[in-house]
């Protein structure tokens, strides 16, 4: 008997029809004689609706009520499920993320799992219920409702596989899989069948929507193998795994792009040991994520430039705080940025046994005319911030040059 | 410095613009000098939109997993709420029933309050914040989420203003306060003053929907003054207060009715001791509730009549529950009922030191060639059901009869 966690998004229980339809399925899969843990999100369009209504009260929504509000969706969409089974004779039981108990820290819509406590769960599932949890949402040390992020029901869902030692981790959504690079605004994108934790990783923190970043990282530090699949068809998806040797033979397996960064300069720094501490720790005590950092060589006059990319929705925000900053420590140049910038990346694990693979990418989007303001690398990635405009145009040249709608990709040094 | 409870209805929170009203509402009564507790009810609709949801999923609901749907609609109006006092500069705090915490039993649908953890709210409060709670649910002792049912964010409201020594419970609503009678239905009806919580109590249990009925019995039992009054307007509702001199002087208070009982009659069962235990304790088990109660007297051949009312919603589950009773027990009549009647009632605390109030009330109902089929009377009231088609008509005739359009009314025996 195997224990099969299944995740299901807004858009697969997105009304009454669908969430029977889901309930179907599950039971389906328990009839194979696996337990049934069912990890599911608000309905599709529920959390615009409430976030709506809180920007009508609330320019900046208070982050523990926000957390309060949005934790509503997911209570919908569990309760009607577990009636769905029980409509078609199985036994299903419904359980919030304080009722599990899903424990997390006190950061407020985007908190972080630290334990699961699994002892009514594996009750219910010894009694033979399909156990339904509440993806996105946990609950703090003083009892509040705490909620992970947008994405964070998959986190649940793989966190809870972890907890409970489950055999596989099923990611169902609207897409097929996990593909080349987003099928949207490139025709030839290819979905694959494996990737490893590293490269799913890499993908999902540069702009992949498929999976939340903190479920793979969850995925791998418990080696839990997920299966990311459409809700709509019987079709196999793409397992997400830890790295095996195929995989290394290939160079690039991604292209993927964000949108959702904004760019900010800090200008005329005075040069000092410290300096980039007293800039970032504001930010950072503010709860904004900062992610490219790039610092320019003093050249000369003991001041030096700092250029770094935040979320789109902390911009104003940081923009706010880095002004104040910017006063305190003297910066000459002032603060300035820009909401119009992609993140393009190409992201592969076979790039840790190849070189060169960072200049035939700025040579691809040199090629296309295109300007690149920050570069940041690591291992098995390149990303390069561009003007927005060009995000199209950049992705198709870079899925093209590496050639990956092929399964099989030659060598770089025919690029 | 008084503490104050306010509750607000789903109508006066039915969407944003309301809510941002009811807030500046209770920021006005703070800033008077008040510490402010305030309990909310889901938004107007939401409850049935839910519901509509749960009867897609199932034919009929399962308890458990219909009290964590419903409980979200309340989640969303206290965050709502509070966001929209932090927006107008003072500071809010919500909790949902398993937070305060609301002890209950386990009863789903309709659990009872047993305890309300208070140090919580007090310790918001005294940091000066608006303390908002969701009104309707609670938790029961092994965590699951309950509710108490339609109106249960009276009893909330009442139960907090106990729990908290609160100097004043305001219930706010779409009507002005309590009336002789439905105005709906009668145009002559009169807004009460003041009302004993006696009269109300029996009100609330006859069908007067402006109060809940243990929302009435918890303000009793604590000498909790409750004022109802109108989200819309400033003017003074009715008080329900403790009985005085000047409410003894009226004879009838008001003239209700319920259209929401059925009349179930099960016929020739044997007149033996304990028949009306195993008649009634298998419905008691069903947690269904039965109102008036009827045995007929036994004519000689050793067998009897039992006739009694309950909930319209559990008309069909007793009917079934009582076919099987019926087979068991050898109850030769069968069983057999009806759905279409109403409970009319005529209710006074001057009924106690005044005579012919029934009989007048018998004679008033004749005249207008209204049949009853039960009788049930109390110190304060006396209920008469009657074909539901009459409603109407029988409630105008009493309050015409009693003259409750007036506010001094003259003794019983000039009628």
């Amino acid at each position: 008997m195997a224990l099969i966690i299944q995740k299901f998004g807004g858009t697969s229980v997105g009304n009454p029809n669908k969430i029977k339809a889901v309930a179907e399925r599950v039971i389906k899969k328990q009839k194979e004689g696996n337990q049934m843990v069912v990890v599911l999100s608000a309905m599709s369009g529920e959390t615009n609706r409430l976030t709506d209504f809180a920007l009508e009260m609330q320019d900046i929504p208070d982050p523990r009520e926000m957390d309060v509000l949005l934790s509503s969706g997911e209570q919908v969409t569990v309760s009607l499920f577990s009636m769905a089974v029980k409509a078609k004779g199985e036994d299903a039981i419904s359980f919030l993320g304080d009722q599990v108990r899903i424990n997390t820290d006190s950061s407020h819509t985007k908190a972080r799992i630290a334990s699961i406590d699994i002892e009514r769960i594996q009750a219910e599932m010894a009694n033979g219920k399909v156990v339904t949890v509440a993806g996105f949402q946990g609950v703090a040390a003083n009892g509040d409702i705490t909620t992970l992020g947008r994405g964070g029901s998959d986190t649940t869902a793989v966190a809870l596989a972890a907890a409970l030692h489950a055999d596989a981790c099923e990611i169902f959504t609207d897409v097929e899989g996990v593909y080349t690079t987003d099928p949207n605004i490139c025709s030839k994108a290819r979905k694959i069948d494996r990737i490893s934790y590293d490269e799913m990783l890499e993908l999902a923190s540069l702009g992949a929507k498929v999976l939340d970043i903190r479920s793979v990282t969850y995925a791998k530090q418990y080696n839990v193998p997920i299966h990311v699949r459409s809700t709509f068809t019987e079709t196999e998806g793409t397992w997400v795994v830890e790295e095996d040797k195929e995989m290394e033979g290939r160079i690039v397996s991604g292209v993927t792009y964000n949108k959702n960064e904004a760019r900010i300069t800090i200008s005329g720094v005075p040069d000092q040991p410290g300096i980039a501490a007293k800039i970032f720790t504001p930010i950072s005590d503010a709860d904004v994520l900062v992610d490219m950092i790039i610092q320019n060589q003093d050249t000369g006059n003991g001041l030096t430039d700092m250029t770094f990319t935040v979320v789109r929705s902390d911009y104003q925000r940081t923009m706010q705080i880095l002004r104040k900053v910017a006063e305190e420590i003297g910066a000459t140049g002032g603060v300035h940025g820009s909401e119009n910038i992609t993140k393009i990346s190409i992201v592969g694990v076979g790039m840790r046994n190849h070189s060169g693979i960072a200049s035939t990418m700025f040579k691809v989007l040199a090629r296309e005319g295109i300007n690149i303001s920050l570069i940041s690398t690591s291992e098995i990635k390149v990303s390069c911030v561009v003007e927005e405009k060009y995000t199209e145009l950049a992705v198709r040249a870079l899925h093209d040059a590496f050639e990956l709608d092929k399964a099989n990709v030659p060598e770089a040094e025919t690029l």
